[in-house]
């Protein structure tokens, strides 16, 4: 028998479905160029696959500390930045810890915090503003808490109002600052400060989601407790040399970006003339909207249109909500279309 | 601040050391052959980076099912059975759950015992009979009680007795099993029970230890409790292909099992030749000892030759103690000279 708490949730789960435009995942629409993939391989090829990767992926890690201007010391690289999402949660919560967090969120939270004993206090708000719940989350914290908060959040597109995180960080709880997102927003990597930090990811602006890249900043201290927490050698090593590769080429990442950006403007403009729908402002990839017909119809009749999105419906305050990812022109010229036709 | 468990622990580290002779982890001293790497990236180059992973590591779960003859649903994959062993015990142990398990053994079991608020109950053994402690084990059971036991263990390389296994999981317990040596033990995969947990791992006798990959098998039931704890996405894109295309080539892995456990017959017997130390009996694809001089000396004098091994001196019950994994026969011979000079 599982542990009780275990046994009364639910898995994390996504129907598995095929489309000639994939939009439900918040993928970048451009795959890596192929020069740049064979340079990987090449030095993949070269290298011994008995041996394991480096303990500390130190390459990895110098090569960030130089993009960011941090040091090694403040850096741990992963599995995705939810591997260190978990270790971090599993170092900073305990049982009965009070966990506050915006939701609708990003469900992994939640389910991290469950499994480790904590309290979650979810801070309900309606997205139609933009804007994630600054005050109602200040006026819960107190100082044993931790905060969770992702700005741009998924699934809604909002961010944390201007100098919201420095107003978070001097509340006096733990800060765990998810900018997954953060590149679409143009957003500034924060200081460190012994109560912040704050989780990355080559998954979404850099184009590496195949090869599950995360990182995570914080104080050398916090360092040291998150390590205790997090498994050894959890990045592999060809997903390494990537994520060190991709840093020596950070332009791709800016176009990607540029490109995403001007898309998202163009989308959500056309998307504003489309009848039966309420946009929420978005600084992420990706647009969500709340239909007046049933959300699940409207996945269903995009979906035979040959594309596949994000129904989010099942988050709480989201009713006949979905989720769009922003593609290349091409896609999105198809999305739109089928919205239309589908709303 | 960090949770006071966890601040009262300390971080599994590996002094970072490079020699001519690595036999410190564990590690095959085989590479793969380069046509086998070049067909897993000829695989990667064709495959979009953007895109996530698939979420279920379908088609790596159907091949191992294939292989092992079981059903997909029995078996996740993940970054290392280290991270489902995480998982699993996320799943299974919560605040005050009793987990019985041998020890010295690998100190992970501890640590993520220790993460989850579970009471970790350590049956220390003398490693000389080549034996893990039965009977002990056994008489410390209870119905709520987990047990994890390494068979052949790590790091004394010792394993269960006959029938051992099957006692264990009679005796009411939830029994995790770590099989990672198991290849070198000539071990059968063991039949599915819903009080057993088996974790095994690409990164020995496969060789792909670069590339981290692992998997557990179990009932279908305890797959979806363990699911709801682990990560999605967690194995990635080209660690899924190279598992799949080592699962075409199982030749591979025999010949590199037959090598290793040859060599490790020759290096045993070399080995009871050499005054002041005492061999530990091994199934696995390493060897431990103890030595009549201090052990750091010995590592020291050993690694002043190129020879890199592992003091294992700080695991209760080791003092004085070095494991040595078993090379390649050039490396061994190496490590054989250098440890006649250094005892």
């Amino acid at each position: 028998m599982s542990r009780s708490v275990v046994a009364a949730m639910t898995a994390y789960t996504l129907e598995l479905r095929e489309a000639e435009v994939k939009l439900n995942q918040n993928e970048s629409p451009y795959d890596w160029p192929r020069a740049l993939k064979e340079q990987v391989l090449a030095r993949a090829v070269e290298r011994p696959w008995n041996i394991y990767p480096d303990f500390e992926s130190q390459a990895l890690r110098d090569a960030l500390a130089k993009a960011y201007g941090l040091a090694a010391e403040n850096i741990h690289v992963g599995n995705g930045s939810n591997e260190l999402l978990a270790a971090t949660i599993g170092a900073f919560v305990g049982p009965g810890t009070p966990v506050i967090f915006p939701r609708p969120t990003f469900t992994l939270y939640e389910k991290l915090v469950t499994i480790a004993g904590g309290l979650p206090i979810p801070i309900e708000f309606e997205p139609d503003s933009g804007l994630l719940p600054l005050d109602e989350v200040l006026s819960h914290v107190s100082e044993d808490a931790v905060v969770i908060v992702c700005s741009p959040n998924n699934p809604t597109g909002g961010v944390l109002p201007e100098g919201g995180l420095q107003k978070l960080i001097e509340s006096g709880a733990m800060v765990l600052f998810d900018r997954a997102y953060g590149d679409f927003a143009n957003d500034t990597f924060p200081a460190l400060h012994p109560r912040l930090i704050t989780f990355s990811t080559f998954s979404k602006a850099w184009g590496l989601a195949a090869l599950r890249i995360g990182w995570v900043a914080t104080t050398a201290e916090n360092a040291r407790e998150i390590r205790k927490v997090k498994l050894p050698y959890s990045l592999n090593a060809i997903s390494e040399m990537a994520a060190t590769i991709a840093l020596e080429n950070r332009q791709l990442r800016d176009a990607n970006v540029a490109r995403i950006v001007s898309e998202r403007e163009r989308v959500v403009s056309a998307m504003r003339a489309i009848p039966r729908i309420t946009l929420f402002p978005t600084k992420a990839n990706f647009v969500a909207f709340r239909a007046e017909r049933n959300s699940k119809e409207i996945f269903e009749a995009m979906f035979a249109r040959g594309i596949l999105v994000r129904d989010v419906s099942g988050y709480p305050r989201l009713a006949n909500c979905l989720r769009i990812s922003i593609g290349s022109p091409e896609q999105n010229d198809r999305m739109l279309q089928a919205l239309k036709e589908s709303v």
